[in-house]
């Protein structure tokens, strides 16, 4: 008795039995899920998880992860889900001191990809320095069959991870700190995670392949954070990509922001895969990148210390908060004309994280 | 603009546009989401939430929620999320503090089932006194239309709870801490929710209906360890029932458990249910039965605390713990025969919760 089943190729799958709470559930469970985040807080595998008096206040973030292909270039659903999470601990202050996991398995997906997608989920909070403590797993029923074919239904692997953690002592990240004048600075080339995967969703090859730049950003986070204080507000450029968190800045201190298309960090292929795509890289999702609003005179010090990490070597200024209203979003284009950045619809891009 | 289609009968629904991260998701948010479970916190919508300064060590669990349908005699989705996470939170000795939500939602599922979903969410996080501090929404595309019919595939709706909790000083609630003579007692009548939720799937009509017993038992629990420190130990008897528990400490301590089927409390209508689906009730899932086991001197004490809830007024002493090797569970069945209790496998009840 394996605990699952034999197709055809001789592939394990999920079988929807996995999923209701017996036996198979646990082997599930102690073979495939716990032995690539093993720790001796998830071991126990109690419903939950003790954190021993952890000190000051605590930050506590959730999100879930339906990207389409499970795996792509650059990264998979699990690194996402862990870099994510950690990512949104990271912009608002916070150490990371624990996180959850919670998986939907749909019947069918295949043993092998759920092993890939975990010893991903173990190696990027290796990287980031923090324990899976606790956990949940779902088995859901397989989609109509006739979905096999289709990408963006075929998959079975929804994650939801929620993080724990302690903000940093003297920390003062607050978007009502930006004033007219602050410069805005992101720490590398843009639109790499959503062109990497449309590029492979539309069957796209390019000489170069666009991969994602999912990565967890708490090191460097706590590199730029330990050089100034000037540093005002961060946020991590995910769905809706920078327009979306430029668009938040402007609308909710009410003040401008003018940026200039040449500053802007983004590679010829990612480019070129915009181009063929019919989408403008100020609104494609990023994985690994913040925007950091910093006071005009630590602009040099910031970006020195941005790019004194693996993951910001390529670390620019693009651009100005301005006092001019009504508040919007200004963007220079290389051309030398002006355009307004709005606020990105949502019509484009279903489960791109 | 309202954010939402008009299906011919009037019905809004999600779009997929709604998941993108731009203005209709802003839309979806402000106006279907945050209003039932509003609070200072949750309403700042930033990526996280903070908690000030918690005292002493904190427990963290996390657990989705796939159940079908979405609402049913007793309760919906949104109430077992709540409850579910909370049990968790109060079976490990832990008051709850804050509460995530992360909703996947399908495309197509109408407006007026979200309200209410969300509508059932605030209560029951008032009912607990928990605030919904921080929270994450996606869209997936709609399943395939022929699983319309399907009661198994037509839903869309997902939800992860994750819960943080403040241990309460001076509990030791450990399996470890069960001997041979404790006895072991339950809140109530079992197999209430997992009957509830199959007699509907089947379209069973019996004279009474089956109502599932999903609540938060965080009051209750409170309760009865204010009573007595011989509370050695509590699980929320939910996926695999209360077969599941007594499994898990019989092979955890390497203790047996004998139980009297006569002392299990079932209502008429639940065990008719059973009976029709041909389902055994100990293995079948609650939402609102925790399993205590206790020293044998503060039965009476436990019970008395119990039964003065309202969620443990029918509270019952339903067997004991003993030294018997091999550990086993052990049933003596009404009519005083024996049988052994097996740990449920699991091919039953997909997405009973």
């Amino acid at each position: 008795m394996t605990g699952s089943s034999e197709s055809g190729h001789g592939e394990e799958r999920v079988l929807l039995a996995h999923g209701g709470g017996g036996e198979l559930m646990h082997q599930l469970i102690r073979d495939h899920i716990v032995p690539p985040i093993n720790n001796e807080r998830l071991a126990a595998l109690t419903d939950g998880a003790m954190l021993p008096n952890p000190q000051g206040a605590l930050v506590f973030t959730t999100d879930s992860y339906v990207v389409t292909p499970l795996e792509f270039p650059g990264g998979d659903i699990g690194r996402l889900a862990v870099a994510g999470t950690v990512n949104d601990l990271a912009v608002m202050g916070a150490t990371p001191l624990a996180l959850s996991l919670a998986l939907i398995l749909e019947e069918g997906l295949p043993l092998e990809v759920l092993d890939r997608v975990m010893v991903s989920i173990g190696a990027t909070a290796a990287e980031v320095g923090v324990a899976v403590v606790t956990g949940d797993t779902k088995v859901i029923e397989r989609r109509h069959l006739e979905a096999e074919g289709n990408p963006l239904v075929a998959n079975g692997l929804f994650i939801n991870t929620t993080g724990v953690g302690r903000l940093r002592p003297a920390v003062s990240l607050d978007v009502g700190r930006i004033e007219p004048g602050d410069a805005v600075l992101v720490n590398g080339p843009i639109a790499e995670h959503g062109l990497a995967i449309m590029s492979l969703r539309n069957g796209l090859e390019f000489e170069s392949v666009v991969r994602s730049d999912a990565a967890p950003l708490n090191s460097l986070v706590a590199v730029l954070l330990d050089t100034t204080a000037d540093v005002k507000f961060l946020r991590d450029a995910t769905r809706g990509g920078l327009a979306e968190v430029l668009a938040d800045i402007s609308e909710t201190r009410g003040v401008s922001i003018q940026i200039d298309e040449h500053q802007i960090p983004i590679t010829p292929a990612t480019r070129h895969a915009a181009e063929m795509l019919g989408l403008d890289p100020l609104t494609v999702a990023n994985e690994g990148k913040v925007v950091c609003v910093v006071s005009d005179e630590s602009v040099s010090m910031a970006l020195a210390a941005l790019r004194s990490h693996p993951l910001g070597r390529h670390a620019a200024c693009i651009g100005n908060v301005t006092a001019t209203q009504p508040p919007l979003v200004e963007l220079r284009t290389r051309v030398g004309g002006r355009r307004v950045v709005p606020r990105p619809y949502g019509e484009e891009l279903p489960r791109i994280c």
